[in-house]
């Protein structure tokens, strides 16, 4: 067997062990009674050290030079997975076994210590914990840096965003944090003169709102065959492409949430089903970057179903379905309601105007504790001040400040930055499919999702990972890499004109 | 660290990762869409190669002996456990990676296959898949007896049932097969002379089933922060034991069969349950085997709760639960009704008296296959003319006959042998523990199974593995070996008294 063939083998192995440990998260999220958690990190701890057996066997390191060597005999996309493939081995390889095994306990340390100190207020708590977690992270960094040529922070943002770097998205945030603020305040003037949307009355019972869900979603292509909707704290798209399991979650005083909120993840799901199937197993046929998941999810909630014509489309079926009456239940209400613009301290409860302020604050903020530039003890005082700069709100304490967000607390540092790259790339990914099919917007007003989707299959999700940027999958599908003018453009279509 | 110490930390890594596929075949049977079922036997095998590969890993051959010479160091629990690491590395090690894989494969080939001929009745469509797997299990078999040192059918024994040898059960079986006809002619006898059982009316809501089921469960012991309760096509107990899934299928139209299938695991989950602490992730902490196993179940489902004083106690709540009125929720009719003997088509419906044969039935068979004395293809001739020498019955069709168990068709030979010598186990465990106790049974009246459950824990769930055979287990917790007297003594005060 040629040394590319070989890895193959290896990686569908690895790639199959990863997904049963997706699952295993999954279970943990939706069925796992309390009692089970000690025993699941031991299966999971179980799997990643097996995992990286794989990666790190000595023989790895050969096969992947003499494979780059046969490269010639190899087409594009064995070419796009050979890429991958060291991609994925130097970022897990990187690291040595004592740094691997210390990060992984500060992250559950401090992730512990960060469940109870959110709700307590507690930040002096979880400092000790996150100083030491952040301290094994930049270790990491650096170690990363040197295998990867780049600097430590674009080194973490390359797990979520390969080929992402700091300086670019430097550019792309500082012009978007130049727009928005004046952006901000004329969407909200115009938002003044138009009638307060009123909030349609409840209670909305569970199994009605699931109902619901699980219409829209099957009107969008979610294959029931293929896939599952549960109910978890937090929402979530698990599963594999051949299952795909969404979670929502469910508030009886409130369906607006939990509606888009599936929607947001079937967008996800509908990514996950759609990769190539024929590299199903291999590191080319999955997602090309948490990028481009997010455009995937926020393309469908945002771009598609905020969109007028699909409000119009969904206002009567959830009249029928919660059997509503009233004026609350009319489209151009919900329209308003599902685009209301209002500036708040949450990143999750966010309109998609002032999202993207949220993770600026935070891309900055963790850009200079990687650097070293702000201390873990100053984060507090450093996060409300940028709040008040860029959104005008002052927290007034750390659990709607700094401790919102499990991400730095369990060691996602370079994570953040995707979710408004994904926003950007949602709109222009949309834009697009509309110039190639201007009949789309209509279509979603009778809720027929399907040259959408069609369009979505062919030019992002059966690519997978063969193009090596989000840039490059952009300039594939749309004609140039990501351009936020896109992005200002939906802003000002929908909140301007 | 000594070889014992390092082969405890493999071992806790295997068995970590056996959970996880059993978390995945719980998965498999209660939450995955059909169309997940291809991605899982992928999932399902690389975690099989990955269980091997620790286990074939060439130091631990070495681990294995050196550890072996350390003994006189060791306490007798190490010991013991030194003892199970051995007997699992023999098992694993004596089949090649190739055929670990291939049976892995082979076997949810056929299980999937199965799943649908069943309904079909169609056995010619499950044939080929069926042929394949058995040729793999003979090879396995045959292959394990080399490496053991015993017959081919006794080496598959061996994995469920340790020490267990086809001499012994013979002796078993064939008296059993005597005195069975005999026995049973009586009980009908008997049975003819009292009211005939009536079926209370349905129907019975699941949720109300369910309902019931979760509150007789909690009255056992089952502890739901540890545990859940599901719907399967074929009940079973899963999960781990922090974490315990037992499942269950509704029949809307009779309750009786899913409660007492749902008292039945709970036996199951209190052993897991029960398993020593100290020793959670080691192979001595494990179950002693499947007849042990199954005489938990039996010994909660059979003694326990199909007693006349614990039905006294069920008759008034399900008469509750399901708003009962009328002469057939009287305890003495339900009595007679979960103790009926009738002489039918399908083991899992089959009463104690008449259970044993369906299982001879079985052994005889798969035996004869094992050592190729009989064609697959002519299983549904001699599975039929087998029913009709040991129960006087002959199957209509294959869906009723030889395609009813999913056992076969899921790779596991050798284990049907183990239903019924757990069944004399349970009768053997229950009287030493009615004899050291004799509030027992007046407990049961009044729903309380602690003293029971503490017996079990203390004589059964505690020692795990540490007994290397049912029958040492059953020694020190009975004073004597695997006794059929007890199993003849419980059947004659049951039926005949």
């Amino acid at each position: 067997m040629s040394a590319y063939g070989e890895l193959e083998t290896r990686f569908r192995r690895l790639t199959a062990l990863r997904e049963a440990a997706g699952l295993l998260h999954w279970d943990m999220s939706t069925m796992m009674p309390a009692g089970g958690a000690a025993a699941r990190s031991e299966q999971l701890a179980a799997l990643d050290i097996a995992c990286h057996g794989i990666l790190a066997d000595p023989a790895m390191g050969d096969l992947l030079a003499t494979a780059e060597e046969e490269g010639a005999d190899l087409d594009p996309w064995q070419r796009a997975n050979l890429r991958e493939m060291r991609r994925d081995w130097v970022h897990q390889t990187a690291l040595g076994p004592d740094l691997v095994e210390a990060l992984s306990k500060a992250r559950h340390r401090c992730e512990m210590t960060w469940r109870t100190a959110r709700p307590a207020n507690d930040f002096a708590a979880v400092l000790p914990a996150f100083r030491e977690l952040l301290a094994l992270v930049r270790e990491a960094a650096q170690a990363k840096a040197v295998a990867l040529g780049c600097s430590p922070y674009d080194a973490l943002l390359d797990e979520f965003e390969p080929g992402g770097t700091a300086a670019r998205i430097d550019r792309i945030f500082d012009d978007l944090a130049a727009f928005l603020p004046g952006f901000l305040s004329r969407a909200l003037e115009r938002q003044a003169t138009m009638p307060t949307p009123m909030v349609p009355p409840g209670p909305f019972p569970v199994a009605r709102q699931e109902a619901l869900a699980r219409r829209l979603m099957e009107r969008i292509g979610f294959d029931f065959d293929h896939g599952r909707l549960d109910v978890s704290l937090h929402p979530f798209c698990g599963g594999v492409p051949d299952d795909v399991r969404i979670t929502t979650r469910y508030d009886e005083g409130d369906f607006t949430k939990a509606l888009m909120g599936v929607l947001h993840e079937t967008g996800h799901a509908l990514y996950e089903r759609g990769l190539p199937e024929r590299w199903r197993w291999q590191p080319v046929g999955q997602a090309c970057g948490m990028a481009v998941h997010e455009s995937q999810s926020l393309l469908i909630e945002m771009q598609a179903c905020r969109s007028a014509p699909f409000i119009t489309f969904l206002a009567p079926l959830a009249r029928a379905a919660f059997e509503g009456d009233g004026p609350a239940w009319d489209a151009d209400n919900l329209c308003r309601l599902y685009n209301r613009v209002e500036p708040g301290l949450i990143r999750v409860d966010a309109d998609e105007v002032t999202y993207p302020a949220h993770v600026i604050v935070r891309y900055r903020l963790e850009k200079r504790m990687i650097a070293s530039d702000l201390d873990p003890a100053d984060l507090p005082a450093a996060w409300n001040e940028s709040m008040e700069a860029l959104l005008g709100l002052r927290p007034p304490d750390d659990r709607d400040g700094c401790l919102q967000d499990i991400h730095w607390y369990d060691g996602a540092w370079g994570y953040f930055p995707t979710y408004t790259l994904g926003a950007m790339a949602a709109a222009q990914l949309f834009a697009a499919a509309v110039a190639e099919n201007p009949d789309i917007p209509a279509a979603l007003g009778c809720g027929d999702f399907s040259a959408l989707v069609a369009w979505l299959r062919r030019n992002v999700h059966a690519w997978g990972a063969f193009y090596d940027s989000t840039d490059a999958l952009l300039e594939q599908a749309t004609g140039r890499a990501l351009d936020p003018a896109a992005f200002r453009a939906h802003l000002e279509r929908r909140y301007l004109a």
